[in-house]
């Protein structure tokens, strides 16, 4: 091949063991993969990745760009210890930052993208006090961002959609408006309805054929009652691939016979889980889900913000924090904690071009690790990142 | 004063939060901390800070230096599931291993010191197949890095004491050799002899006036039972303030009646738990304890090793995880994690000199932080790490 690329990247370690070879990076896509010996096209700009390992772009798949405080200096955590005393901070303290969720979202998108992150599914609240000003923030923070990565959202009713007057309108303004898929919360816990909630979802992404991703935090029996309610409609409605829980910290405590039990029902309706990691709550039982055959994401979740602390955009660290709470060790193990953060992710959140191929979108970071394994348990700084062909971050910062 | 120091250091940043600070170094110590205005002495070096966040050195109160594969290409983690597995694993790999305990052990040192840690607690194994080699290249390692951070050695049995015939003669002769402190291991589920392990450790620790720092994985009500065997002995042999439990699991899953009589018993006992955050395992109640009086220190544990692959060096990144699994959010509770992994890790560990304040050594580190709240939660880069004045490396590489 003779034809000029645009960039070719030098001395690269590839995931499978292939050690320096060339990347060819043409029109925004992989152009080729270079062994040693084969001949490279003259290139426009030539970048040695001095054996660094080259993986694809990271996939988060549960964020809260509305919520972050990034951009802003440090704001101590002002919420009382229970969910609805955050809703309800949210609620006052959101709309009264210096910071829009557009500015806020867009330093949180920075800073996950300069770790490596190329795809994120991010919540937008929706709620009668908010309308639709969050959505539209998260929308700008992802228009803005637009050459650095892809943003999927959801329109969130973190208030509820029962107990909240208005908001099963709003949601479907929200749809109308550009949010990609549905949320839900707690249909039992906070809407005391679990009928009343899902039938309004349900119908609302039914008209407009949308997926849905719902917070299920409920406990125990209860949470498990929400999940086989959810699953059943699921399934009604032919929405098997298109459905995600998110948390489902339910399946942490309950009997093994009941874990299994739910993990079937789940793995049938298609309905994927995305964990953060389960912070102070009971980490669902991975293994046991993934060996019935459902698919497991992660995400961030909340990310500094209103409702906690911690967090860094890194979606390797979360991945290792994941895998050290599940017990995982093993290299296959590791390689399973990457998947979610990568290749599975990316299916469930429909983007059929993932990967490192020829023809496919050049969406890739480069850090000085060995493998995977290596790339998950230590997390090494990111070095250079790429999407669609443009290098978007170096060295930790953000190139715009 | 106009005396000439060895270092100058501009426009740093304090944990009180006053900015600008300059901080004068002489003979390894720090000399002077002035405010804008103050006269600064001349310096035989001078380095901007440029607003960096400067804290005193981290300490890890639980790390096992003979274990570490840093230093190695990567292997895949080799161990069966259960922790007798992982103990035969060591006492074939380690030995098997191409870098003796010296080299590996001084690799993840370098990697912690540049992460910020200045004071390590150390394991080394002391078992019949190892006699004290793990031991000789913890020492040694320690030893090449005298300069650059201080390390307690722990005398640990990790094959047990009772059911490893020879083990009690040699934890005598490792007190002998280096090690500052005695070990043991969970005297029932390992020894199946509890009055055996804690008359034979008790007695070595008695006759060489050490302290001991045991580690205890029994769950539930067995260890319970260990925890009121040990702290009785503590008390009885008067070495309160010397004696320490390694994760403590079983405290995670009592019923809240017995966490509270356990930490009064270790309060009383002047027991101190020290935590790496519990893995898989259950994490101890830290409020429920703390607020009983028992000082909590943290410590990494198994750092990318024959027992996991997990761990980066970094206690900040480690003090954050511990923080989100114990639910804590808000600013004292993030101050409490600082302290846990610094002024109280420094106490038990016994180091007199610890903090930032003229006079005290100048044993710290910089990030680019507001304020220790947002080292804890984003733990960012550390940019210079200084040891007893000495600049011991800047921006994650070790410099010796």
């Amino acid at each position: 091949m003779t034809q000029e690329c645009d960039t070719l990247l030098l001395a690269a370690r590839l995931p499978d063991g292939r050690q320096d070879m060339r990347i060819a990076i043409r029109q925004g896509r992989i152009a080729a993969i270079l062994a040693p010996g084969d001949t490279a096209p003259p290139a426009a700009q030539i970048l040695d990745l001095q054996g660094d390992l080259l993986l694809p772009g990271l996939v988060d798949a549960h964020l809260h760009l509305d919520k972050t405080l990034f951009g802003l200096p440090w704001l101590p955590h002002a919420a009382g210890p229970d969910r609805m005393s955050r809703i309800e901070t949210d609620r006052r303290l959101l709309p009264a930052l210096p910071l829009s969720a557009a500015e806020r979202g867009s330093a949180l998108l920075r800073r996950c993208i300069a770790h490596g992150t190329a795809h994120i599914r991010s919540h937008a609240d929706i709620t009668p006090a908010f309308g639709l000003t969050m959505l539209e923030g998260v929308l700008a923070a992802k228009q803005a961002h637009a050459g650095a990565a892809t943003v999927q959202v959801v329109a969130f009713p973190q208030a509820g959609v029962m107990r909240a007057p208005g908001t099963a309108e709003l949601l479907e303004a929200a749809i109308r408006a550009g949010a990609d898929l549905l949320g839900g919360l707690d249909p039992c816990e906070v809407d005391r309805d679990p009928k009343g909630q899902f039938d309004a979802i349900f119908g609302i992404a039914a008209r407009h054929g949308v997926g849905l991703d719902i917070h299920l935090h409920e406990a125990g029996e209860l949470g498990l009652f929400s999940l086989q309610e959810f699953c059943a409609r699921v399934r009604a409605h032919g929405m098997q691939g298109r459905a995600t829980i998110s948390h489902g910290f339910c399946l942490g405590t309950l009997p093994e016979s009941k874990q299994k039990a739910a993990a079937a029902l789940m793995a049938e309706a298609g309905v994927a889980l995305a964990t953060h990691g389960a912070g102070g709550a009971t980490l669902p039982p991975l293994s046991l889900l993934r060996e019935a055959g459902v698919t497991v994401l992660c995400g961030h979740d909340n990310l500094r913000d209103t409702w906690g602390p911690y967090g860094t955009g890194d979606m390797l660290e979360r991945a290792a924090i994941v895998g050290w709470r599940a017990d995982w060790r093993s290299d296959p193990q590791l390689h399973a904690l990457f998947g979610m953060v990568s290749t599975e992710g990316a299916r469930v959140l429909g983007l059929a071009e993932h990967g490192i191929a020829p023809g496919l979108p050049a969406s890739f970071f480069t850090l000085p690790a060995e493998n995977i394994p290596e790339a998950i348990a230590q997390h090494p700084p990111r070095r250079l990142v790429f999407f669609a062909g443009r290098l978007v971050a170096r060295d930790g910062v953000f190139l715009g």
